[in-house]
């Protein structure tokens, strides 16, 4: 059958109109253009330093950001055929109340329309033909700042009336307080009745004191935020879902979880004994209700999970955590997207993970890691390995 | 064969020394004599909450803290022949300067009295039936407040004189500045040139805003600190290490990890990838040295993972971040010790991960879980089930 289709489920654009919302702004997250050189992104509170001259705060940006074409070339270099767009983080979280409605429609209609142009482009007669032309879909982003939660309703309905449009990326703070916040029960009804998948994402990552102070947090550049800070953010923020009982009371919420869910499919088994251990929910004889519903149940029914995770432990407890072992390889696997870009701008660096130095033209080392974990990871069962680089995303977020 | 040899080396005491330590306190770890009922044992800034009265601050602590007969029932109650204990957290971090090293000589001292007295019980001839009676091995403590390194340096070549101590348990703030802090560098060397094995556990936890602040972190009991804040501690504290190049210089350190490395086997290939795109580091052009050995190469030569990970998915990742997965059935399975309990105070729970309820005398589901996972993971393959359980840390430990 040749080679298989590959879809990218975890690749961020910035939008044209995403860039002049950054380029109006004086406070984090803005860019700056400086008298010479490159547009800079200051996208994290640690980026806007006084003490380093603006011209060299943030990072230099490039056509990487917001170039359908230069996103095409990384696609067709790394043998993608399609790849499922979000917007990078922070997303809409900072907008202002009142502006949050229309920025979200402008952004999600611009995201439709870059999908639209690439796949007439693609295929001029339909979208059918995912193996042989590179195609585009996308995630929505929501207004969570809107004044009030009808306006993030109405906007989940709409998305999903847009034909190139397969979800919602969301960040972990929900409307400002994390998403165990009870204001978030029309997101997730809505989320719920119209069957959109969710994609999870981080942004805020760990505050300095978790990493020794801001000394210790920089000393080693962004690896200690990004590496732990990134994937502890994420796991926090479904376990403050789990554990406030979000999945009991929105049992067909579908959540796609970034870098393979965090840590979540790793600490899945510690923090299932830490419920069932917890004297305050009332199987144990306190207050709190508690989950009704264990971490596996959840796992196995709401949960699907990249493959951005650099190395076969890591997919191997992430298969593991979506099923049953022995049955990934022929059912559980579907719960597993590929994902083989980090074209994400993730507030650290100029897109993040591309090969550094001479090697910068050639492939992205942080994409063929993933290859290769898949390649060891499904040795000699063609069916799984083709059904997590493509197959399993194809049928679940109907590509074709 | 019979039944397999099992070694507990994840297992913690207070002796009668610190309890008495305790118990002259009044701040921070302190224990307190309410007028009735069992003594309170206060071990975390949030448990010293002054809106609780103090006679219900922290937690009741009973015999199972400190009275070996209950350590041997629970052995024995879980098929255990061999524990190698551990002083609980905070251990003696907290000391006043010129007190740390009396305290470290007598607890230690307390520490091998205690395996000597049990052990000449077990088998007044010798230590040699691991596998017909109970027997008690410890991990030492560090003076690590001692006003110069000399002092910590020589109570680890003291430990290494005594013949029931098979190590040394260390806290991730090291002498108050985490683990990449310089100033351990004759600390490390001394357990390199000893051949002594460090045994690394998490007492800190995150700060409360990873959770979302206070309120947030405590709303659902412990589970946020410890299901999530301890695996991040102990993977922060050795990614530091890593980071500052203390396994290069010190390539023969022997690092036991509590809770099979926190989230260590999960994110070792995002953390090794965030180092090859790390700007800062002399390879990509920077200025610093950044690690030159790799996090595969560390953890399969350096690390030991305990199999306190509550499911299949986490012993996986272990694992396989321990060695090829192919191979580690006959190989490397050697790096991964059984933890059957958690017999932690750990700072939050009294003594930890107990069975509650009606079900308090039954066995332990923090036990029996693990146990499980070792049966699943290794369904068929005898020879590694019984390494895990127990083969290992016999070798290892020189517990014969």
């Amino acid at each position: 059958m040749g080679s298989p289709l590959v879809v990218d489920i975890h690749t961020h654009m910035y939008t044209p109109a995403y860039m002049s919302l950054l380029g109006s702004r004086k406070t984090v997250p803005y860019t700056y253009e400086p008298p010479s050189g490159p547009t800079r992104l200051i996208i994290l509170s640690s980026d806007d330093d006084p003490s380093i001259p603006i011209e060299e705060r943030g990072r230099p940006i490039d056509s990487s950001y917001l170039d359908i074409e230069v996103k095409l070339a990384f696609m067709r270099q790394h043998g993608i055929n399609c790849s499922v767009v979000s917007l990078a983080n922070p997303w809409l979280d900072f907008i202002e109340p009142e502006e949050a409605q229309s920025w979200a429609h402008r952004i999600n209609d611009d995201l439709e329309n870059a999908c639209a142009n690439m796949n007439n482009k693609a295929d001029p007669e339909s979208i059918k033909a995912l193996h042989e032309k590179e195609t585009l879909f996308a995630f929505g982003a929501l207004p969570l700042t809107a004044p009030n939660t009808d306006v993030i309703v109405k906007e989940i309905q709409r998305v999903k009336t847009l034909p190139h449009m397969r979800g919602i990326v969301l960040g972990t703070s929900g409307m400002g307080k994390g998403l165990d916040d009870e204001r978030l029960n029309p997101i997730w009804a809505a989320l719920q009745d119209t069957d959109t998948l969710l994609f999870l994402h981080p942004h805020y990552g760990l505050p300095d004191e978790a990493f020794g102070g801001a000394d210790a947090t920089n000393r080693y550049g962004h690896v200690l935020p990004l590496a732990l800070g990134f994937p502890l953010e994420t796991t926090i923020a479904v376990t403050r879902m789990l554990l406030a009982g979000v999945f009991d009371r929105f049992p067909r919420l579908k959540i796609l979880l970034a870098h393979s869910g965090g840590t979540l499919p790793f600490l899945a088994g510690r923090i299932e004994s830490c419920i069932q251990h917890e004297r305050k929910f009332v199987a144990n004889g306190g207050d709190l209700p508690g989950p009704q519903r264990n971490v596996w149940d959840v796992l196995q029914t709401n949960i699907y999970l990249d493959a951005v995770v650099y190395g076969v432990p890591g997919l191997k407890a992430a298969v593991a955590a979506s099923g049953n072992a022995d049955r990934v390889l022929f059912g559980k696997v579907q719960r597993i997207f590929v994902i083989v870009s980090i074209l994400t701008v993730s507030g650290t660096d100029h897109p993040f993970f591309p090969p550094l130095g001479d090697k910068k033209d050639g492939e992205w080392p942080s994409v063929t890691t993933n290859y290769k974990a898949i390649k060891e990871m499904f040795d000699g069962d063609t069916q799984a390995a083709h059904a997590v680089l493509g197959g399993n995303a194809a049928r679940i977020l109907k590509l074709k």
